[in-house]
């Protein structure tokens, strides 16, 4: 008999985010696999086994989980936001492609979660409203010349910029770079929002200019929106601004 | 008193992915706004009033939501998949920008859902798992010139292209353009994904190639994501195979 691996998307921050069909996958797993904090927020059942590891130890968490699995047990991997965008599913995926045969007979079932720049772009409006993409500013698996052309790409088509792993210690000049890169193609005033911790009750949601937007804190949990060139700003009296990115576009300059 | 106006995400098709905070949110509503479908799958609530309409008067039920909870109701409108993602959520700021001063007043908060293509990306393996982007293929707010070059911008610079609002009867040949425009950069063999009505009963994912995707059926309820140079397919034999997007790209050329 073979096993069943679920890759649970938790969302960002607590358990709010948490959907009916996760709490389902985690309820049935005899074995969870993950990140020690976000194993955290999942409340402890009696009979079923826990196995932390470190955020940067993805492919050995895959191997470890599908190495469970492929015998017949019920394992789970969880992952913050989506496991689909810059996280586990691509890992285990990845591992099922270079291990043993007996990986493929395993029954992968990934279960979506709200991604970083939905929850990002929710509590500052709507700035995804219309196309945009998803873009990680980690040079440790991409060579930095491909994300300045993607960079480039993406602004001067005019599509919204959601950059993900925007700075880490190891990678410090980074984030200036790409909003040096994106300047070249978008005015100053284009709204930038920068959300740190955003679900968590510590969160903060900023929204700046492209002009001002290195001056602007952030860290790992960040999730930066670069708006378009169409991108607007409600400013209202008492109350956050609102930013969104309006549904049309007349011209063809984008 | 200035009312509340929350524009709520139900996920793609039946309740599994609703999460915490939509369901919080549609209990603490008064009154419910929403395209008739999706209104229907929210369990009515006693005092609870609602109010269907079609799913092309987006701007007309936000000006009606909006004039409803500015003397100080609390309003919902719902949402299919991510208000955020070419959705009501844009709508909304839309007339808030060009309305009467009150309805700056509103406490307008937004619940993000499962959006289509990480829905459809979560069935399929992890073909997000690199950077990509979504992209309405609908004309009837931008031109169809705008498009091409954004389908030539993403798809030459290496990111997955996630396709909504592919094909209708009032849009029939857009998608066969689409994917002809795509073949310019990417070979044939690219890995595409049709996912229709993920999340229901009758829901179907389907994947081919780009040199096959012209022939496969498509409507209104299908998202389509198209792979880039890097998108991989595991054959496995008795189970659906698995198409992921390495997280890492070895070359700058993409």
């Amino acid at each position: 008999m073979s096993g069943r691996l679920a890759i649970v998307g938790l969302g960002p921050g607590d358990d709010r985010y948490l959907t009916r069909e996760a709490l389902h996958a985690l309820g049935e797993a005899e074995v969870l696999y993950g990140y020690g904090p976000y194993l955290d927020r999942i409340p402890s059942r009696g009979g079923q086994s826990r196995y932390a590891s470190d955020n940067r130890e993805e492919a050995e968490r895959a191997r470890a989980a599908l190495s469970h699995a492929a015998p017949g047990a019920k394992v789970a991997i969880v992952s913050g936001g989506d496991p689909g965008v810059f996280a586990m599913a691509a890992s285990v995926c990845e591992e099922i492609a270079a291990g043993p045969g007996s990986w493929r007979t395993v029954d992968v079932a990934i279960v979506p979660g709200i991604t970083a720049m939905l929850a990002v772009a929710a509590r500052a409006g709507a700035p995804l409203g219309h196309d945009f993409c998803a873009l990680s500013l980690s040079d440790n698996l991409k060579p930095w010349e491909l994300i300045e052309r993607r960079l480039d790409a993406a602004s001067g088509a005019g599509f919204v910029i959601a950059l993900y792993n925007p700075i880490s210690r190891a990678r410090p000049w980074q984030l200036g770079k790409a909003f040096a890169r994106l300047a070249r193609h978008l005015p100053g005033t284009t709204p930038v929002i920068f959300g740190r911790a955003v679900g968590r009750n510590d969160e903060t949601v900023m929204v700046t200019t492209l002009a001002k937007a290195v001056n602007a804190p952030a860290d790992m949990a960040t999730l930066i929106i670069v708006g378009s060139r169409e991108t607007r700003i409600i400013a209202r009296e008492g109350r956050a601004p609102l930013v969104y990115t309006p549904r049309a576009v007349e011209e063809a300059i984008a």
